[in-house]
Parts: C-alpha cells; sequence; structure tokens
C-alpha cells in the first residue's frame, strides 16, 4: 500500500519512538508537536514536498503518533507513513495561506480534543517551518497550556544511526562518488557552468544500479574564481576558466538521506599560495580522521584541523563539521552538535558527520571533504573513497 | 563585480525600495527587518543558498538597506547585491546553530547601535525562516521596541510586476514549456521516474539559448496513477505503466524568477470519468482566464472554474492558484492572494498567478494548469502556449 514505510522495519521505528519517548519525559513533556519535515519523517515515514504549509507529527507517550497537515496532503500521509487512517488528522485548505484564519488555531481544537488542554507541550522553537505566529496563535489559542522549547529534541536521537540507516547513507556514498566523478571529469575551459549542473544533476537522479536518486536538501554548489570566496553562491551560465578553481560541495541523497561530499578542481597551473592551502587542508583533514573516535569529543576533530592550517597561517573563524542523515530542504545538517572548539560532545559510535573545513578566501575558496562515520573503535570510516586532494587540469 | 545586480536597472530597484517603504509608512513602521529570502532578493539582488542560517534585509525610511548575515556570507553579498561595502553587517560563525547563543542577539544590538532600541520594528512573523525563537529572541533582547507583525508586507508590493520582471517570466516561460514538452515526449510504459526527473532538470538546467537554468523552489512533481491522489509526492524509482496517468507539476526559472506549469500524460486508454474530468477542467480554466482582467476580483476566478466543475460533480475544495515570480525553497507561490471565493482582491494589470485548479481523486491525479498575467485590458495572458489538455499515448 505505501511506497516508503516499508523502507525501515517496524523495529527500526519502534526504536525512534522509544528513545523519542525517553527523552520526553526526562523534559516533562506530556505531548511534542514536531514540525520539521526531517523529524516527521524519521519517527512516521512521512515524506512530500509539503512543508511550505504547517504540518506536524504529535506524539504523546502512548499509541501512534498522529500526522497533521492540509488535507489535501492526507493521501500523501496515507502512502507514505506507516500510520492507520485513524491517525491523520487534516485541516480544510481555508487554514492555507490566510489571512483570516491560521493552521494553529485548527491544531490547538485538536490538541484540546486529544486532551492536552492544560498539558506541557513541546514545540521546536528554532526550526524553518514553526514560524513565530504559529507559537503566537498556539500561545493564544491554549492559555491553560505549558508551551515550551523542545528544539531538537527529535534531532538529537537522530545523531546515533541504526544499521539500518548507515545502510542507506552508503548507497547515498555511492551516489556522491558518481556526481564528484563526474564533475571533475567534465570540468574544462568553455564549459557553462549550468550544463555542467545539468550533468550533477542527471547523475544524481539517475543514482548507483538499483539505487534512485532523491532530491538534495541543499542545491549543488560550484562556485569559481571569486566566487568560490562566498560559500553559498549557487550557478550561472557564466563558463570555466582557465586559471580558475571550482569547488563542487553536494550530496548524494538515497530516499531522503544524505552523504555529502566535496572536492575542487583547479584548471590550469594552482598558484602556490592554494597549493600551500591544500597541503595543510589535507593534513589537516587526517588528523581530524584520526582523532574522530568514540569517546572523544567534537572538539577535538576541530582542533586537530585547526593546528597544522594555523602552521599555514590559515584562521578559518567557521565550524568545521555538522552531523548528516535524514534531511529536507533548507539543510542537510542535523542541527546539533557541531564540530567546532567549543563543543564539547562526546562522540558516540554511529555517529555520522559532515566533516567540512573549507577555506574561501577573497580569491578563491577550496574545499575538500568528508562525510564520516564513527566506528566502535579506530579513527572514523570516511563513507566515500576518492583521493584527498585538490584535481588539477592543467 | 557583482554577478546578479546588474540584472535589473538601478530604477527597478529605487522603485522597489519606494513602494516598500510607502507600506511602511502606512503601517507606522521605523525600520523593516526582512528575513524571507525573497524579499531580500526582491530589495537588494541578494543571491546565495545561505537561508538556512538567520539573514535578512533592514529597511528604514532613508540610504541603502542593511544585509545582515552569516561573516561566510558577506562575500555572498558583495557578490550578488547592489549594496556598498558599508551596508554589509555579518555575525560570526559563534552564533551559527549554537545552543548558547542566538544570531537575533547579535541583530538586536545592531538594531540598537542604528538607533531603533525603542522604535516600532516590523517582523516576517509567519515566514518560514524567522523562527519562533528568534521573535522570543528579539523581544528579550529589545525590551524597549515595539516589534509588531509586518508578514507579508513585502511581499505585497511583488504583486504587480514591472516589465523587466515580466520579461524574466517569459524566459522562464520558455523553460517551463521545454521541460514538460520533453516530459511528454519521453513518457513511456517502463520508464524509471528518477530517470524521467534527471531528464526534466537538464532540460530545466541547459534553459532555452542564452537564457540559464536556476533551480525551482520546489523540486518537479510528477506521482503516477494512485500516487498522484497525493498532490505533493515526489519521485520514487517505480516505472510508469500503462494504464496510468503521470502529472507534471513544475517551473522553469529565470534568475529566481518561477513560471509554474502543469501538464498531464496518460499511457493507454484514459476512463471515462477522467476524461469527463478534463473536459470540465478545460472549460473552467478557459472560463476563469476570460474573467482573469484588471478590475475583476480574485474569487471571479475561482467562481468561474467551479461552476462547470460543479455541472461535473467536482468538488474540488481547495484554492485554484496564487501569485508567482521571484522565489527560494520552500515555495514558488507568494504568499499574498489567493484564488478562491472568499479572497476579493481586485486584480490590477501586471499581476502574475499560476491558476492552478489541480484536481485529485483518491484513484488518479490531474492537473492542466496556466501561469498568466493581468493584463491592461481583455483577458489574461498565458505565459506558456501548449495544448490546454490531457496527452494521452495509446
Amino acid at each position: 500500500m505505501t511506497r516508503n514505510a516499508t523502507a525501515f522495519s517496524e523495529a527500526e521505528y519502534q526504536r525512534r519512538l522509544k528513545r523519542t519517548r525517553a527523552a520526553m519525559s526526562e523534559q516533562g513533556i506530556d505531548v511534542l508537536f514536531v514540525e520539521d519535515p526531517s523529524n516527521m519523517a524519521w519517527l512516521t515515514g512521512y515524506d512530500g514536498w509539503s512543508f511550505y504549509v504547517h504540518q506536524g507529527v504529535i506524539l504523546t507517550q502512548e499509541g501512534e503518533p498522529f500526522w497533521w497537515g492540509r488535507n489535501m496532503d492526507a493521501n500523501g500521509a496515507r502512502r507514505t507513513a506507516w500510520l492507520s487512517d485513524d491517525s491523520l488528522r487534516p485541516y480544510g485548505d481555508e487554514y492555507v495561506q490566510s489571512t483570516a484564519r491560521h493552521p494553529m488555531q485548527h491544531l490547538a481544537v485538536l490538541l484540546a480534543d486529544l486532551g492536552f488542554e492544560r498539558a506541557r507541550i513541546g514545540v521546536e522553537m528554532e526550526n524553518y517551518y514553526f514560524s513565530a505566529k504559529a507559537y503566537t496563535t498556539l500561545l493564544d489559542c491554549l492559555p491553560q497550556a505549558q508551551i515550551v522549547d523542545a528544539t531538537a529534541l527529535v534531532n538529537w536521537q537522530r545523531a546515533v544511526k541504526s544499521e539500518e540507516e548507515l545502510n542507506f547513507m552508503r548507497r547515498a556514498a555511492r551516489i556522491a562518488e558518481k556526481m564528484i566523478d563526474g564533475a571533475i571529469e567534465r570540468a574544462e575551459p568553455g564549459l557553462h557552468k549550468n550544463e555542467l549542473v545539468a550533468e550533477i544533476y542527471r547523475d544524481a537522479l539517475r543514482g548507483v544500479g538499483e539505487d534512485w536518486g532523491d532530491y538534495p536538501a541543499i542545491v549543488p554548489m560550484c562556485p569559481s574564481g571569486a566566487d568560490a570566496s562566498a560559500p553559498h553562491l549557487t550557478w550561472d551560465g557564466n563558463t570555466l576558466k582557465t586559471g580558475e578553481c571550482t569547488f563542487f560541495e553536494l550530496a548524494g541523497v538515497y530516499r531522503r538521506y544524505h552523504t555529502p561530499f566535496s572536492r575542487t578542481v583547479f584548471l590550469g597551473t594552482p598558484p602556490d599560495d592554494m597549493k600551500r592551502a591544500e597541503a595543510a587542508l589535507v593534513e589537516g583533514l587526517e588528523a581530524g580522521l584520526d582523532v574522530a573516535r568514540a569517546g572523544n569529543r567534537a572538539c577535538d576533530i576541530a582542533n586537530a584541523l585547526a593546528k597544522p592550517l594555523e602552521s599555514a597561517g590559515i584562521e578559518r573563524g567557521a565550524r568545521c563539521g555538522y552531523p548528516i542523515g535524514l534531511s529536507y530542504p533548507p539543510d542537510w545538517g542535523e542541527r546539533t552538535i557541531s564540530l567546532r572548539a567549543e563543543d564539547e560532545t562526546v562522540l558516540e559510535p554511529g555517529m555520522t558527520f559532515h566533516f567540512m573545513p573549507g577555506l574561501w578566501t577573497p580569491t578563491w575558496g577550496l574545499e575538500i571533504t568528508e562525510p564520516i562515520l564513527i566506528r566502535e573503535s579506530g579513527p572514523a570510516e570516511a563513507f566515500c573513497n576518492r583521493p584527498r586532494q585538490m584535481f588539477v587540469k592543467p
């Protein structure tokens, strides 16, 4: 019947619910309202590009979660989530992008009907989809409830991946390698950037073998030359040029699971400062991978990277990585741990990160990055297997 | 120097600032903080996939707007916005996805420094990127300010397009036609959905002639059969099948300007109920186009569409369109006017809509839609020029 519910075992979904409910108990949360589409999908399997209207999953300590969303999307929930029909609670289209009504008015009535009028309700205060207006409307409509911040409560439960999830990320890694291989192979002076990205997308979506490619939570980035001084410029119609460097930051995606990966191509002869930066960066990556071990801390990776960079006179001033896995736009990070000096989170086996020490100077950008898995013992496993270098095409 | 600032004339940007400032005055707003990336781009030209962290444009009654965002994205602002360096106000990476700090703490200090500690500050309460936490943090940090809801203040100024904007949308329309042509031509039993979308993306990004294709704010939708009962399911690796209907809902995009467009393909012989629905839908579309005239109201279009559908026993229960133009994920609508019975907004020349009366039943979905322009006189102009029908491939 459903398309994606079978993607994971029932035991896997039960594991997820159990972890999340334990975290709710610890924080004294009676009912959790989750609007983050990644969290919705992780808990229920729900998958669709419907997050541009308000929707969410309601989780209590017992029974199935509820899916709540726009009426026309209930069929999408029927086809993708493992929930029974009784657990779908849609609202009418008159609430959609209306100046007279807000969907949270509907949600408040539903929560009251479920017996949570005076409950302690957890909401994701820092999230793209739970707007300021959603919060104030919910406050107005449920004056007797206690609405508390449960930002990232579910995200933290996602940090350690199951074997079933790692299996998806390994498939995504094969797609990422294919995308990078194609980009490096095709890059040449005169090639229009949009034409190159067209081929990257084509590689991504065609996938590898039976594994079809899904859309990435961030579009492929591939700025060249001085445009690459800015990490988040998307493509345009300009051509690749001799003497310019282009970095490719992209992700292979298998059923919403992301494995981000970056490599850089130089057309012509790279200047000495880039070659020195490359050497320091690769040394830093390898030092970081070596300390990315269970029992060490997130900051240990950042500090190991920083040392050879500092020796080379490079101060990055930005975090060098974040957790990865199941994601929807606009971000493929999980927004919990950050690989930076002040983050002392202890690394656990099964955690997955994009170790992402991009270098951006006023005249060029250089990205050599690795998606990694923290193992039971030993240094991190790199999901992708490609030379850790800047590719030079003379 | 910059990549996109030259995309529009200086007069065009001045027009936009003037309109927005007039609306601010009307609402007694001293300073406007705009976090919606479409609004940021419309006012300043700023373009980049950096909206997954907090950023915004600060607009007062005088001088250049300020760009505020993450330090690493300031170079992106330098390369895409028409602003001078003095107008860029970046914050440090320690504010990014931190549990200890929030970027709004930085913004509050900046607003106070600019003299707005006790001002009436407009914010976009109902927006994807201005989170509930952003709002409460700003309230906490600026206790003497009056923080008021300016949701869609800028969006409403965008409703009537300039000739420069229409020029972009017409280019996007050529790309949309190419995408639909390719999808219909390639659709055949046995073709994997992801492979079809790979070609659609390739067509989209390669663009038409000199006009390179940009990424869409919503990925192409093309569900088949019963999956098409759900409007927002994205693709998977299944094959197209004889006896099934597939709708294509997609947008051509030229420099962030969207022209969404949909057509439907049936492989085999469509059932009678679909053919009747198709006939009623086409009649409704043409009736709607005919009343989509300056001086009429948004609801007139919805009511004209509803009549033939009702005669055919079809009740849609959803709005049938929304304004379109400059957009970033997750939505290509402008979130102001809705084409529905209760919306009495008067149509003005230069307004642009996606007239989008999708039909979704439990066993099939049918989409024949038109992006349209309200003209000075006469019925609406359809941006795309393709037969208004379900395409049947026996």
